[in-house]
């Protein structure tokens, strides 16, 4: 798991007087921010290429998982004020549309090496969301 | 419960050849996208008032809900394409955070109409939401 | 030109201290909220097409659009503190993007309704941006 | 000047057949990518401080900047078909932003180290973005 230095310094300055998994956290927004970017581009890419008709269920996917990564690198971010539980729907909704597009992307990643990416891109983010669910949002769901 | 004009004049032409109830999925993108603005306009506004602070968990789920609503329209207008089940646990989410965001607001009615105004929007949003989720997305969630 | 009755209710009670021309601001806010979700929706169902290749150029230009106008309906809505010059630059750049979309949409329209219906929410934002610019936001940009 | 390793690679992956500055690109959208994160998260720091009320005018700068990083992230994310030129004043627009914002956080840094690091991540995106401006989009704006 790999978080970017700067965000990992900006979560540090913000959670000076709260006793948080810093590191879980930036790996978590870290993670949600690639995911968001590279599944616009998956998308783009996908828009672009000869066959796009077929590509169609990717491209959707790609956006859904790009709308729900950047909500929850924004809602990860905002950890100066006590979180509602309802954060973990979220990020439980976060998981399964990163699952659902690393599937999609995986059926064409022979032929479109965005796709490969995009899917590897995909579980990371899953993986790291779900790591902070456990670390830092147990508890029962709303 | 109320669509805009626009909003169901593009999900009738995008949903011409599905059978789907477009008259509840354009109140939910209409609420969704209202509830979106007022949340980033109460926010603003909270942020100005001369006891801000006192407002700080406000702010807080105001941006939350803004980003799930605008998540929210984003992915109910995604209609051309079969929705996958984690569409679901999205709208879940926002209903759950509009109904904090409406609690919360209702609070500070009294001193700030902005909040007034905006626990009403939010109850409205998670109204319609709560709709296509009856209508449009029953069955198990993913 | 046409607001939205609930937006038009925030932005009076956000600016109750304030004189801002709040009927074109509750225009604009309206118009780019629509544009955003319409255009959100053209794109999906182009990338729904049979000849979605052909409409890749309408997909990208459909996202950027919306992306603008989310972005400024956001920023508009933040009426309680001074705005910076660079509102404007920001206003412009959605402008030229929704023209740009609008003469891309319309090249399909005969095929398309929903890409004519795009092309005129397109043209709505872009007029009501002018107005805000002209009414709300004159003087040089920074 | 510093890109995401996952970013470049979906880059290197999208632009194949272009004859493109990937490493610019890779470093501009990893820069906005960051500073869109940190924005949002120093706005909710900034929220949380006792006299939220004097940093009103960084939050809603941070705000701003949060939305425009995001929205270029988004449109430089989609190198797979031709931009118009209205890429290039959406790009000015966030340079000014990022950098109204860098001169706001510098006035809170020696009180709140979450305004340093912000003002160092507006800086850092301002010149990510000014150097795509000189080397992949130069030319006269729309």
């Amino acid at each position: 798991m790999y978080a970017s230095q700067n965000i990992l310094d900006m979560v540090k300055a913000s959670a000076s007087q709260r006793d948080l998994d810093v590191a879980s956290l930036s790996e978590a927004i870290t993670a949600c921010l690639e995911c968001h970017a590279i599944c616009v581009m998956c998308a783009d890419a996908c828009a672009a290429e000869p066959h796009a008709t077929m590509l169609a269920r990717c491209i959707r996917l790609n956006g859904d998982c790009a709308d729900l990564c950047e909500a929850v690198a924004r809602v990860l971010g905002k950890i100066g004020t006590p979180h509602p539980p309802t954060m973990r729907t979220l990020v439980e909704a976060c998981i399964e549309t990163c699952q659902a597009c690393a599937i999609e992307c995986h059926k064409h990643e022979a032929e479109h090496d965005h796709c490969r990416i995009c899917a590897e891109a995909c579980e990371r983010c899953a993986a790291a969301c779900q790591h902070v669910l456990n670390v830092l949002l147990e508890g029962p769901s709303a």
